[in-house]
């Protein structure tokens, strides 16, 4: 059995954390946090922590921290025989560099507190400093999902960069239909189906051949009247990301 | 049995038509297009005609196409006993205010020529210039789908600007994060679960609170690092729907 102590209590850190229950080959034996009071969910399933000096020993030392907070307490600590995880998109490895044994276990998905994610089905991005460790983080990542990657520091951080456009900033664009649609006395459902099939269609269909719309067809009447109903902010979206679309597409018609 | 004659041969015009071929109360006795070419598919399934003299008689006129298209095309037109109908989501229903009874059938989804759509679950908007008729349009929109919304004009024109957001802008951004992967030799299906799960989340929270990343979280070093890895074009974008984030947001931390 693998003992891991795990660093972190926030969204992504609960959801490792009960993935984690399941597993049999490892076992979380400790969950450390600076704030007492984000260790509550975990107070009656594991040891808990506040204190750095009070951490157990432990196989892996696992940090589902914010990415500056991980340089940080990398450079605190000095573990010499454990294997030293991160699970952020933008660290690169060579945060643990002085380590002698470390990696990146980087699960692909959002998590949102309210809502459970079913993690055999999250991509998991992996890279360790020796191939001994590369195999025990394979099946650290199996035990989690079913679908794991091979991916070096530089592949995590355009992937990170690449989630943020098809997630990040594509939930504000949801936001800004939903602040129109409530604006207008519509139910935002109404738009749920769209958004469903928009994310869908592109499983099968490379999106580049799944854009439609006016900036596609170039249908500037449209877009004029669409300008007209926005206030300046969704203007200035609106009107960068048909020039982008019209860009890619040229002024087709 | 209610006749109807279908003009424009899109992607919309043949998913409708498929759609209606299971109808009960209604049949589409021809489909018109300019186009020959674009009739091939209707051609063995009902009465074509690329000729505006030849249009069949019919209970309903059903036009399927471009916006400045429907205007042009109404304008020639003079339809006395029949009901008009368009199915344009930025189209007001004025543009029929020279016909006796008119109206507006809008499906709410984005068509792919290549992918069906299962149509039964597709919002329909319906608006008419007279109680009767109103029926009428509610029956034929029963017939496609179960989810039926009246929508007036200035509603479905708020709509519209809604749906270019939540899913034409979306799916450029998915354009975006493919290149990216592309670029860096990642394959994009990594973020097929991504895309799916942000589409499916705000089904049950509300896009603002669903929202997560370094935008929200303020992480200029991260922001940073993305924008080094970025053309100029995804620059642009990256900085306006961060900015737009953090305005919602407030720079919390």
């Amino acid at each position: 059995m693998i003992s891991i102590v795990l660093f972190g209590a926030g969204n992504l850190a609960t959801h490792l954390f009960k993935a984690l229950l399941k597993a049999e080959k490892f076992k979380v034996v400790q969950v450390y946090n600076h704030k007492p009071e984000s260790l509550e969910f975990f107070k009656d399933k594991t040891n808990i922590t506040t204190n750095l000096e009070d951490v157990l020993p432990a196989d892996v030392y696992l940090f589902s921290l914010k990415d500056d907070v991980i340089s940080l307490l990398a450079k605190k600590l000095n573990y010499k025989k454990a294997f030293v995880l991160h699970t952020s998109g933008s660290t690169p490895l060579s945060v643990f560099s002085h380590f002698e044994r470390f990696g990146v276990i980087y699960p692909l998905q959002t998590f949102s507190r309210n809502k459970d994610v079913d993690f055999k089905k999250v991509p998991i991005c992996i890279e360790a400093n020796n191939e001994v460790d590369m195999q025990i983080l394979e099946q650290l990542a199996l035990e989690i999902t079913t679908r794991v990657y091979k991916i070096s520091s530089e592949q995590r951080k355009a992937l990170h960069v690449a989630a943020v456009f098809v997630s990040n900033f594509v939930n504000y664009l949801y936001t800004e239909g939903q602040e129109i649609c409530n604006k207008n006395e519509i139910p935002f459902e109404i738009l749920h189906p769209l958004i469903l099939e928009t994310a869908t269609k592109i499983v099968d269909l490379n999106p580049k051949e799944a854009q439609t719309g006016p900036a596609k067809r170039n249908d500037q009447e449209v877009i004029n009247s669409h300008l007209e109903l926005l206030n300046m902010e969704q203007q200035k979206l609106y009107k960068l990301l048909t020039e982008s679309i019209q860009n890619l597409h040229g002024k087709e018609l």
